[in-house]
């Protein structure tokens, strides 16, 4: 249904700059994780899906907006194993079209009926807001060498989860759930997510190349604040607090040498239990809250519940 | 009202290169001509101007967006006498913090009552797409030089016209106006928006320096596609056609020999009295319009033609 509903959105054909851009990264792909929580949650408490169809596409054309001005601050070349849309066009087009794209995706959103209109939108916009400030603190945390663990959940808090537990409470408010409801299908939206983005980190470092689709190790090359390095760089004492900061300095350095050295520093500091420990915890938090609500046939909490394990046991 | 509106807008203070930039931008001023059209359209129709001011004050904070990522894509250097933001701070706050005053813009436009809410955000984002439209053929055009007078004002039209028809609009439905009385009231702004802008491209060429508050002659020095040179380039022939490519590809023109031959060349091709007379016919177009509005006071409807008469016989 999802898949249907993205390829049918109907773009003007001109002006083609504007508009072939944002088709294009419609079509790029990706999990569709969001319209799919959205779509599940609504059904799971009784909604009609095909209702809430049109907002969840809004969040979809939301998240590539976010996707699509990131990769141009992080001048990102590739994205889902295609050139970005900065690279084969260009800053301006990418701009715009992403600026076209958050106004489609709040066209989207308002897709819904009179009654639970100001609820949909009120929820996507404070959303909205939260992840412009978890990106705005994900690049001042690029010149900072002291984050803390708590700062770095509240960044990827905003950035990443906050959208899910959006999706999960826009199935819930289509569905006529109320606030209750909302709130805790929100948590578990927020909980999945903070697992989600955790297992992203390990993946770059631990993950197989063949199950992972892409060379494990992008982020230890690039020196990106994750998980992973905040915690090394607050845990490394003496020679490895050194062998950290050669590395992180080493502009040259081979991937091949740089990438099994750090994973073997995070390995040292005990980084990959640690990691899999709040894993663990971000999702017993989301499973907890998936208890919690009520009113929930058996059947959609058992398909919930069977998509959090899946996605955070993933190994891609 | 409007201003104290605005001066009030409390924004968080962190993460602050989010926040900051927003608040810089609305600080600087401008003629607020958005949001006054909106509340003094609201009061001639009867409608309470309170109920109408937060939207409005959206549509402020939507324009000013509209600039700020404006300003990274033309790489303007200076708005309202002060740095832009993107000179200021760099390119990635400009396009972040955009991307938030849109979103805020939207917050501030969904502050109407339940009744309103759906024709107020339907407006709006229609209108926000026109609007990116718009900018994106301004763009092509910049490539072109066989730019058609009916293309140039249809390109106008989207990026400057329709939100002074938004504008004026938007009071009329929230003073619960019908819809034949929205339509007109649309049409008296977009007018007013078609004259306004034609009357920036002649003060460009024929304003007085003093008056004006900056140099004139600043679109002919840039090459910018006026109204004017695109007349210009369609009906300069032989030396006129000569001369005006050679001004044009002079990259080291002299401001004081570009600026008056330029602006010669027009004259001799009559086009001083072609955009006067253009400018004669949107006015008209927007008063006729704003007779045809049914059931507004004397003292509204005087004040709403005051208005257009001033802002279209402006000097500066």
């Amino acid at each position: 249904m999802i898949a249907e509903a993205i390829a049918g959105i109907n773009y003007p054909e001109r002006p083609a700059q504007l508009y072939e851009p944002i088709a294009y990264t419609m079509s790029l792909g990706g999990k569709r994780l969001r319209p799919l929580l959205t779509l599940i949650t609504c059904d799971a408490l009784g909604g009609d899906v095909k209702a809430a169809l049109t907002p969840a596409v809004g969040l979809e054309l939301f998240h590539n907006f976010t996707l699509l001005h990131d990769d141009v601050m992080d001048r990102a070349d590739v994205r889902r194993g295609k050139p970005t849309v900065h690279r084969r066009w260009n800053d301006n087009v990418a701009i715009l079209s992403g600026d076209t794209m958050l106004t489609l995706a709040t066209q989207h959103m308002c897709q819904v009926s009179k009654t639970v209109l100001p609820a949909v939108i009120s929820l996507f916009n404070r959303t909205a807001i939260e992840i412009y400030e978890g990106q705005q603190w994900d690049m001042d945390f690029e010149t900072r060498n002291d984050v803390t663990e708590p700062e770095y959940m509240e960044m990827i808090r905003l950035k990443t989860s906050v959208l899910l537990g959006c999706a999960c409470q826009l199935g819930a408010i289509v569905a006529g759930a109320d606030e209750e409801v909302q709130r805790a299908v929100y948590d578990v939206g927020v909980n999945l997510g903070l697992a989600f983005q955790l297992q992203d980190d390990v993946l770059d470092v631990w993950g197989d190349a063949a199950t992972f689709g892409k060379e494990p190790g992008g982020d230890i090359m690039n020196n990106k604040k994750t998980f992973l390095l905040i915690n090394a760089q607050r845990l490394a004492t003496d020679d490895d607090a050194l062998e950290l900061r050669r590395w992180l300095a080493d502009e040259y350095a081979m991937r091949d040498m740089k990438v099994p050295a750090v994973r073997s520093l995070y390995e040292r500091l005990g980084l990959r239990e640690h990691s899999h420990k709040a894993i663990a915890h971000y999702s017993t938090l989301a499973l907890e809250a998936l208890d919690r609500v009520d009113g929930m046939s058996d059947d959609g909490r058992q398909m919930l519940h069977d998509l959090i394990v899946e996605l955070i046991d993933r190994q891609a």
